[in-house]
């Protein structure tokens, strides 16, 4: 931690502030500098939060974090190795991580009957995919709006894992149905709006499954690997993280901007596999190749794509969806590029 | 709802997606434009969703809302009255709403031990303030950081309130300690990161506690009056909007944007009465006066202002509270702006 | 400047980058922390980019600033002291400072013909306004929407100066155009689009008349004072500064979001004065009052009003604008505000 | 355009409003709806602006926009067939399209001196650039910060065209400039903080080299292709896009926030030929070989990458600049992407 004194900070007052942080089993050193007072505080800073620092002294101007404030989120804590996140599926293991190829996950929004989810599970593993996604219990900015089957669509979502081989990933709202949606999913995924839900991501931190942990729709990096680090620090070693838009300016055109920058950013600060979903990250059909070939060829580990055999017909999130024979071409498109950027597999290139 | 078809729309293509439409039970009305085709849809559609529309016919460019998408939380839906929140307290009622003296809410961060909470309330009240803040349950960024006392808490903030005769307001983080806090706090407040904790919501909504709903960090005033809409939509009418402060692209002086307009917003829309909290709005003390006074001036029904008796030991958020002293001089400053707008309490301005 | 070294760099680069900043004729400091090595640097750093310093070494993780990037905008650099800029105009003096009651500026988006400004200036003059603006030259987004009338409307400005006793303030949009302007407006306004425009604000700099700096739609605090900075270096003293709304991710309601945490904000970093403009800062008539009012309730040292006679027919903005009758009311209600805070002016109060 | 009347709004209003319409030449139908009333207007309601119809009538809730605002640069203006941008060079023409590779442009952010531009000419053309980028004006945030050499980098930058063989992209900050940038430039480059400064773009409209149009930092899509719209509408046909970083609420890691999805965006709107600039975008040379590869993958026409001979010593930009060495390997990066997906030039294959 650095502390920046205001300019004219009296001497005894910096004197007292270097005492206290004595105090706390710290040891400050201090720069004078041209104009200002600047404390370096060493020891282990870590758990201090900079705005508890801040009001020892009303002359304090600022603190500046030097540390990362994620440690078990941090690649540093693997010695820069990258994680695999093994999730087990009906047709054996599947890895998330660096240095494996590029795992497809698809499905509609919500899970709407068992013709349907059966039907689309087999298409989209026809084409490709590892694993279905499927919402049971779905986020809705209207309490007036479709609200997901909740229970009766998690059976559902058995059929067609045993019907298609495919694991499957599903979102868990309420603490209270983790225990339901863990029978059934093979990942459970926290989404953008539960991001900061602390209470939920303890308790998903607290069990087995694998976690995806979708990025709030607002949230810095540093608040997105935090969030991942409630559940590193529960327990739970097997988080996928999954960009999915922010809000930006303009929204004119796409529902949110998806931040392909992640990419980027995130294999220099983190060993967790990365996730980019264009469909919500988009909101419209038409832009998702687009963005799904860009996004791989960023080194994505893992893409989430919409698809819906009617999308028409779609109780939600219908114009994001592409329909099952779009997302075949899309497929191959993806294939293409990925045998390119060497993160294509044997088998899904054999289909592709 | 106004449908915009694409250029070039096929004449049998408008006629498909009117029928479908009428097989809705709407009634579509086309108007053909210079370049464009544009239908009008008549009936009950603000159940509809547009994104839904939209999925009817890929020539569909855009859907626009006419209609509102909340109802209960509407003006209108109130013919044009605005709400009054009446709380209970050990002194009687005090009421929230437009046509009362502003409402002011005072306290720490979080609760820290007995005589803490009890010394800050007793200040408070001494002061002016009607309600005392305080936190049991905290949410932060960190699993590493001070997470709050729980439920000893709740037992202390019991005791400041029959030793000053303020009203409680404290958050709740997790649905499963709802019924815990429902027997102390006198007001139950959703916090920001939980706007769209929707199970939440619903839990919050269907019981009897008065509920303050903070903004979300990136919430649009559509957003959060939807959240709102869940919570009386569950059959709590008595909700009170809480701005404290949004993100924006600065964060260099101020934690957040203190988003002052929705004060002239928000009394177009909706007849629930509007609390502003500068103090997590900016993150620094020395801006909370300025802002108060503006928010008052600007029609704020009430006030949410961090005090904290020692605001360098604070365990959370010290550098946004104010010293006892600092809020007594608040307070006064704050009358003459109450008075001068005719929003200041007789008892209040007796105190100042 | 602070310079913060990865974790595990070679001692041996620690010395080559400490000797390299003796080179530059500064003083390096290293604080050993429990992981990371940090660099104090003592000197004349600022003149120094962070980003040209953290080029000095791969191992550099990033630099921190420890001085302010402004000088003369500062207020230190005037020792607490807040600016005073007195504008000449046909009845004398008026004064923008903290010290001084709010000046009211009001007038018309653009100049439409001489009966419309000669009328609008004697409305607003009579109303309390002490300054007319109104716009010659108009920043449009679209080629096609009206320009402004140009160097004609210049003369029609002075005719109502001449006519009204009241300070012209009109924006420059090309520096071609200064002269002619400088000719007649009292305050010279350079537009937000404008405000990185660093050839126009030399220019600015280099003539003599005051210059209102309105704030970029996303302009931080920091770039905003620089852009003054840009005018003070070039020898022109009087700026005033004026928020106009920022761009956030809401634009529902309003069209851009009135950020009055500057009030807070800038009067501890700068001593300009500042003025709030709330008609552009939220985009509609309606919202403009209570937007005033809280303003100058959080300390504004003047007001920018949009006022036509006309507004259904105005060539530009029409909906933010007052009617005349609307702005008198609206004077009659700050001045009950402004008389309580202790910034109204003894005339103005006489006409209000 | 559709106008949606308030809840309530009088007949004989409606009946007015209709008949202003009229009178302004157009054909209002209207729709009657369950709550509200909305008008749709037909006719050339190309060149209204949305706020001025607004003002017709209190009345009016909201004006919605049906027709895109801009026309020259729209897609439908050239019926679907995207624009070649064919540039002069001394090497002969090279085109920016959807139907061409992919143009390379590097170079360093100023030009410094001759050896080090000729030198980094000559490596960039080496490893398969097509253009020389290097500024002679350079916009910075503080005005004690290097302005760029002006005048006497133009002449360098000839003798780097003429060395090497490359194009020469450099930026225009005052149209006084112009002519002389205009005698050594094949493509001029408009920066992001002018891209609204109007009186430039009509300028730039108005001369013959080609413009490259930055977007601005907070720019929606609608007003950059508004702002290129200026140039096409001045005459000057050929403008190429240029994303380099939007502003959000996030600068931790990244100064800007790079928007790849423009490029899916774009693609549906326009038929100008778009570039990405991930140097700027992302504000760290480790970031820019990930964006590069993803925004070449999602149909890039052309990349913008700074690259310095001697980051350490870069006078501007620094940190964000690829070393001779990094580029020429990320050249051979692109290639295995650009030949899969077909943007890859026999040429620069050759090289690389």
């Amino acid at each position: 931690m650095i502390i920046v004194m205001r300019v004219g900070s009296p001497e005894e007052e910096i004197v007292r502030v270097s005492q206290e942080f004595k105090d706390w089993g710290l040891a400050p050193e201090k720069i004078v500098g041209k104009h200002k007072v600047v404390i370096g505080l060493v020891g282990d800073t870590a758990a201090l939060d900079p705005l508890q620092i801040q009001e020892v002294s009303p002359w304090i101007e600022t603190v500046l974090r030097v540390e990362k404030p994620f440690k078990r989120a941090s690649l540093e804590y693997r010695h820069g190795e990258y994680s695999e996140v093994a999730v087990s599926t009906p047709e054996g293991f599947v890895t998330f991580g660096r240095n494996h190829p590029v795992v497809l996950v698809a499905g509609p929004c919500s899970v709407e009957n068992e013709q349907m989810i059966v039907e689309t599970a087999k298409r989209v593993k026809a084409a490709g995919a590892h694993f279905l996604r499927g919402g049971a219990y779905k986020p809705r900015t209207s309490p007036y709006a479709f609200q997901g089957h909740g229970e009766s669509a998690l059976g559902l979502l058995a059929a067609a894992r045993e019907a298609s081989g495919l694991g499957i990933i599903t979102e868990v709202m309420d603490a209270a149905d983790l225990e339901k949606i863990a029978e059934v999913a093979d990942v459970i995924q926290v989404g953008a709006r539960n991001m900061q839900n602390f209470s939920l991501l303890k308790k998903v931190g607290a069990q087995n499954k694998p976690v995806l942990l979708k990025r709030g729709m607002s949230a810095t990096i540093d608040e997105w690997l935090m969030a991942a680090e409630y559940v590193l620090a529960a327990g739970n070693q097997n988080v996928i993280l999954c960009e999915r838009g922010i809000r930006t300016f303009d929204s004119q055109y796409t529902r949110n901007t998806l931040d392909l920058s992640v990419l980027a950013v995130l294999q220099t600060l983190t060993h967790l596999p990365v996730m980019i979903d264009p469909s919500h990250g988009t909101g419209r059909a038409e832009y998702v190749p687009t963005m799904a070939k860009a996004a791989l060829a960023g080194g994505a580990d893992s893409l989430m794509i919409e698809v819906h055999p009617n999308p028409a017909k779609a109780l939600s999130d219908g114009p994001q969806s592409l329909t099952p024979e779009r997302f075949e071409r899309l497929v191959q498109e993806l294939a293409v590029v990925g045998k390119a950027v060497g993160r294509w597999s044997q088998v899904a290139a054999a289909l592709a």
